[in-house]
């Protein structure tokens, strides 16, 4: 079981630490995105709201870190890690769509189509994707053989056997009965395997071997794991407005989740091992990789 | 002026080699998209769905003769060409949406969203754009470097300087009084933008030389325009029969098009001379491009 986060003082400075890192991935996603008023302006506008309105960066930190794990250097993977924010981007502004969720909310802000309209939305989801590629393809320094393998891993995650593939099965699920099995997948693909993804880019761009690429893939899947699963606990007990959205959207939509299944208790439990078998990937790291260890702890006990 | 095709023999045996060329792509997508019952099975057959929908394949066409042309071997560049055709396939499942275009048909047949409803069929155009850029990443043996070339060209060639910045002038052009030049930049980006990437992708894989490149970058821009002009001109005096959707909806859309604008005589002779400028381009090459040159009066001469 992991130990929970006593040191008051180590968590706030790990917490300054992360508000550093989305800064940085700040100012790169706003240098890689078109300018507002690059024509047609109104696309480019959609899809900075989008942008701006992020959470965490809990992608493209992953990839940052990860590759400093290994040896790598920050701003050679830069142009990766904001791929991955704006293929994230891209997936909820799809997913928010009134096809799809119809959700008007996101992070306490209307969603893309409820400012710009839903094609709008449908082509600023598209237009991200395309660009995350663009940046991927112009991965700076890093060589062309690992650019192209990246690219693979990328796009195998977000597409029908990854990313895609949850959120159809997901979408599917809701108000069905639906097998533990199920929810695993869900879990595994709608929100793990951009995470694996993550951190597998940042692994292979700053070359690690392949012992190290298979523990820190195994650390990706767990920490989304723990991830997913506190989601949906956050959506039972969670403050509205420390999360930003309405709680209680997953009972609402009779979604099958960790807690309605497990009940709250043993799905904190479930989190929690997935956390501990996280950290257990990362033995083979020093030091080096105290800050993936701090952000496991941190998925943990978020609040929001 | 360009000749037009007066050999009836010749017509008729570029159109059994344009056929053959497709069907080799039709062999190809059905090995490059996963099996209609992979799991989650819905998704994947949104997506063979509208891939089998299919056309001409012009662009995969064109990614596979232009490397001959330059002296490299088709199968090298076929996951690059079906990565092409499904981003095409992509961007008419999202334009067909009830919140774009809204049509209900597509080359005869009901659209995706009609037939797996809207949340469907705006992930499988998704899909099929995430798939490309696997595909891309697989382009078997060619050499990392014009991969990585291929990706950039490609995912500009589909973003917002490209094909959807086409797609979103259009959108907002509708009903509108437009100038020319917003009429040309529509053209030039909705539509030319891939098939200049289709151009391009098949020039750079087969390793073609820096003159040969740009002037077969000539040849796609023009040819793009001709296509254009000529999907114009078909969609007021086509055959509704023939081309297997409803004509007349530009002028019911109040689309503003080379005919609105310049009548039908002088936007066929705008295609025509587009046809001609594109003939000229491949000037410096010998019989290796005859196909090219056949195609080009395949566009003008095109029924549908």
């Amino acid at each position: 079981m992991l130990k929970l986060w006593h040191q008051g003082a180590k968590k706030l400075e790990f917490e300054k630490a992360l508000a550093k890192r989305a800064l940085v991935i700040n100012e790169a996603l706003e240098l890689y995105l078109p300018p507002a008023n690059a024509y047609p302006p109104l696309i480019h506008q959609a899809m900075r709201y989008s942008i701006k309105g992020g959470g965490k960066r809990l992608r493209p930190v992953l990839v940052m870190a990860v590759a400093e794990t290994v040896g790598g250097r920050v701003q050679e993977v830069m142009p990766a890690a904001c791929a991955l924010e704006m293929i994230h981007t891209y997936s909820l502004i799809h997913d928010d769509l009134p096809s799809i969720d119809d959700d008007d909310y996101r992070r306490g802000k209307p969603t893309s189509h409820k400012i710009y309209g839903e094609a709008i939305a449908v082509l600023a989801g598209d237009a991200l994707l395309t660009l995350a590629f663009s940046l991927l393809a112009e991965s700076g320094r890093s060589s062309p053989d690992k650019i192209v393998k990246v690219i693979g891993e990328v796009a195998s995650a977000a597409g029908t056997y990854g990313m895609i593939g949850g959120q159809v099965v997901d979408i599917f699920s809701a108000g069905e009965s639906i097998p533990i099995s199920t929810l695993e997948y869900i879990h595994k693909y709608k929100t793990g395997a951009l995470y694996r993804a993550a951190v597998r880019t940042g692994a292979i761009l700053a070359g690690a071997e392949e012992g190290q690429l298979a523990d820190l893939t195994c650390f990706a899947e767990q920490l989304g794991l723990a991830f997913q699963i506190i989601d949906d606990i956050l959506d039972v007990e969670g403050d509205a407005a420390v999360i930003g959205k309405p709680v209680g959207s997953d009972v609402k939509n009779k979604k099958v989740t960790y807690p309605s299944v497990f009940g709250l208790k043993e799905a904190r439990a479930k989190a929690e091992q997935a956390a501990a078998e996280a950290l257990t990937a990362l033995e083979r790291f020093g030091g080096e990789a105290d800050f993936l260890r701090q952000l496991i702890r941190f998925v943990i006990n978020r609040r929001r």
